[in-house]
């Protein structure tokens, strides 16, 4: 089968969606930017808050309200629904080929505190539009499709991440999560319980039949957009390593204790902020490193300050090259104290390795993007994403789309709509690909 | 009249102070320190906390209670006490001459929130042992003497320091206190009316007769231990300029954001204290320059800061070197933001113009320290104290004794009692000398 072969009855989809030609290069992408437009803003609407932000936290009543608005429109769209125990929720194209497996695409749709309307829903939304817009073409598939519209990715309200698709790999267990408690102290179980999950009679979420993932994400960076690119194909997801560090001198009197007499660990701290920044320049991409917190003790305007914690995250897609840098930055800082006459304290509280995504199905997306006319880039992905979970059981592909500013977790995030559009359409080629043109011999 | 001239009836404090000959060095410095320590301990009781701190914030219990032993005190030794509608309080030894005016020696019995025992009551302490010792070897002075306890200095329940000197002077008004209110909300008019002052028929506090004012302190900075010596000579008060600076950037992810492309408020600011800390080392002494607050929003490991607020507290004993030196600094900040792509806000909230102490009155301390055999420096004084208030109505000294550490307002503050005691014998030579080597015609 190939694109051409539009099923009878199709003339109104074909009528909007695809222009002069059948190839998907060809296709209206302005109407592919309405439709995606609009379903971004209808999941927005659960837990939408005045000034654009969302706040769908896991399990909370926007989580859930969303969590029924998805299943009842998959089921409107005509997929067969079903959840899990933990609440992750798909929508199944069952395949003509009798092929047990299927092919997986998704993302998440909790959100971080007064986060966005795209990061984890777009995902939801592209793989519906897709497999929605195929369907209505050219029939049902020939692989089956399943849309993962997972549970928790963001760690917002519980101190743990990738609940839906870590439950779904066996990567996360109930033992994870039976102590855990969120910041009004109530129990992580309770809370499931609450929303009406984590019952016995629910199937529990491992135990998936996909042979590939796919998932479409906003880049939540600024690489695409400064470069003028539509796609970004990740092809690690970066290892990191966040250090805790204190570094402690004497608190002593700003006005009485010369220069040459100060133990000063704020000035310390600086050093240390700036050379790290020095360090990472001259590294060189893909490495990043960032002093997000600092906090000076007394912080008081006439005081030289005597302590100051800070942290510094290093990320890296090579788990080496991490690993030799932040060595050196710990020497470094080392040497900065000694000089100083300050002493250094420093802990290591995250630790993942990079996680390199399929490469065979990295060069199928290639192939789209390039059947789509699409500028695309290869590059890493510096955020976490549940295609980093569900590589582990089977290949799987994480595209990018242009964030506006590169800003994320924040109502000021923003993707153009030709730019959800063009997401959509790599995601269609691909899954045409995988789940149409197969043989079924 | 001269040291050798020892009143009758005074042998029992001749034979314990007095050594072998009657020059004030050949004291007995054993015996002062064992009472300077005692009276510290004695006042300390008042707002003494465990492990050590003293708490006495204007018109509290503490303060009252101490307030009420210091004039109890001075009435048992002989002196007349009278206090003042802020609580200053005085105890005054008449002289013999008829002459108006009077010697004032002092300091404030406030103290900071768990502060130490020697800020403040040193100089009161040392002013009653001083005097008291001079009466009772050669009786009455021939130029009246006054011992001042000052009601505040520091500043630490309302908003306004130097409340008691600077009442004294005319600096500090009713009208400066009025709408003045505490942490609590409690406002200064009743929290002065609560330890019963305040009141019309108490006394103003303006109108001192005093000619000279002598203030021992400790030095609250580490230049006279680092340096070995036992007394200071303050020449000047420094001038202080204190800045707000607020640096904006781009709040980013900590991961996607590759270094290039990041505006990134804490790394600015950090170069900035560096460059601070750099430009003050280059400048020299006495300059010092502090970053002593910061904070950094949103204050998060993984998000590159979008925004950091910091303080710079800039001291020098040369109003002119001291502006020259803050229109630098500005505009090296200015060029760091510049070359980052952020933006910098300044405001100036603190500005205070160096206060010259009186150069004849430093040349008598001077001579007097050299009386005793003393190891003394002159210097700066790089915190406030009384005696800048004071010297704009007659000509002040400033005489520091050293701190351990260079520490205080602190619970570790700390002064060896053979430094109280040197202290108070430098005092005593100069105190004979102004209020006993009189000419009486």
């Amino acid at each position: 089968m190939n694109p051409k072969e539009i099923r009878r009855g199709a003339a109104p989809v074909r009528d909007r969606y695809v222009l002069a030609g059948t190839a998907h290069r060809r296709w209206n992408r302005e109407e592919l930017a309405k439709d995606a437009e609009a379903w971004i803003a209808w999941l927005a609407q659960y837990g939408g808050e005045e000034g654009g932000g969302v706040t769908r936290l896991l399990y909370d009543k926007a989580w859930q309200s969303a969590r029924a608005a998805l299943a009842d429109r998959m089921g409107e769209m005509g997929f067969s629904v079903r959840a899990d125990r933990t609440g992750n929720t798909f929508g199944r194209l069952e395949g003509t080929s009798g092929n047990p497996g299927a092919i997986g695409v998704g993302s998440h749709f909790d959100t971080v505190r007064s986060g966005g309307r795209y990061d984890g829903a777009y995902g939801i939304v592209a793989g519906l539009m897709a497999a929605d817009l195929l369907r209505r073409l050219y029939g049902p598939p020939v692989r089956s499709i399943e849309v993962a519209a997972f549970c928790e990715e963001e760690g917002s309200r519980f101190p743990l991440a990738y609940w839906g698709s870590g439950s779904l790999t066996g990567a996360r267990t109930h033992a994870d999560i039976a102590a855990l408690k969120d910041p009004e102290g109530i129990r992580f179980p309770e809370a499931m319980a609450a929303a009406g999950f984590g019952r016995e009679d629910q199937p529990e979420p491992c135990g998936t039949d996909w042979t590939h993932y796919l998932e479409v994400h906003i880049e939540q960076g600024p690489v695409l957009e400064a470069e003028g690119l539509s796609i970004g194909i990740a092809e690690v997801i970066v290892g990191q390593k966040r250090f805790a560090f204190t570094v402690r001198g004497s608190a002593n009197h700003a006005g009485t204790t010369p220069m040459g007499q100060r133990s000063d660990a704020l000035a310390g701290a600086a050093a240390m902020a700036v050379a790290l920044e020095d360090m990472a320049l001259l590294n060189g991409e893909p490495l990043v490193a960032t002093v997000g917190r600092m906090e000076v003790y007394p912080n008081t305007p006439n005081v030289v300050p005597g302590e100051v914690r800070f942290t510094a995250d290093v990320r890296h897609s090579d788990g080496e090259a991490l690993e030799a840098f932040c060595d050196r930055m710990e020497e470094r800082f080392r040497r900065i104290a000694e000089a100083r006459g300050l002493s250094l304290e420093s802990s290591l509280w995250v630790n993942t390795a990079p996680v390199p995504l399929d490469a065979v199905l990295a060069a199928k997306v290639e192939r789209s993007a390039l059947a789509c006319g699409m500028k695309y880039r290869r590059m890493p992905s510096g955020a976490g994403h549940d295609a980093q979970m569900i590589q582990a059981v089977c290949p799987s592909a994480l595209v990018f789309v242009p964030s506006r500013g590169g800003i994320s977790h924040s109502p000021e995030e923003y993707t153009a709509p030709e730019h959800l559009a063009e997401g959509v359409l790599v995601l269609t080629d691909l899954l045409y690909k995988l789940a149409y043109e197969v043989r079924t011999t």
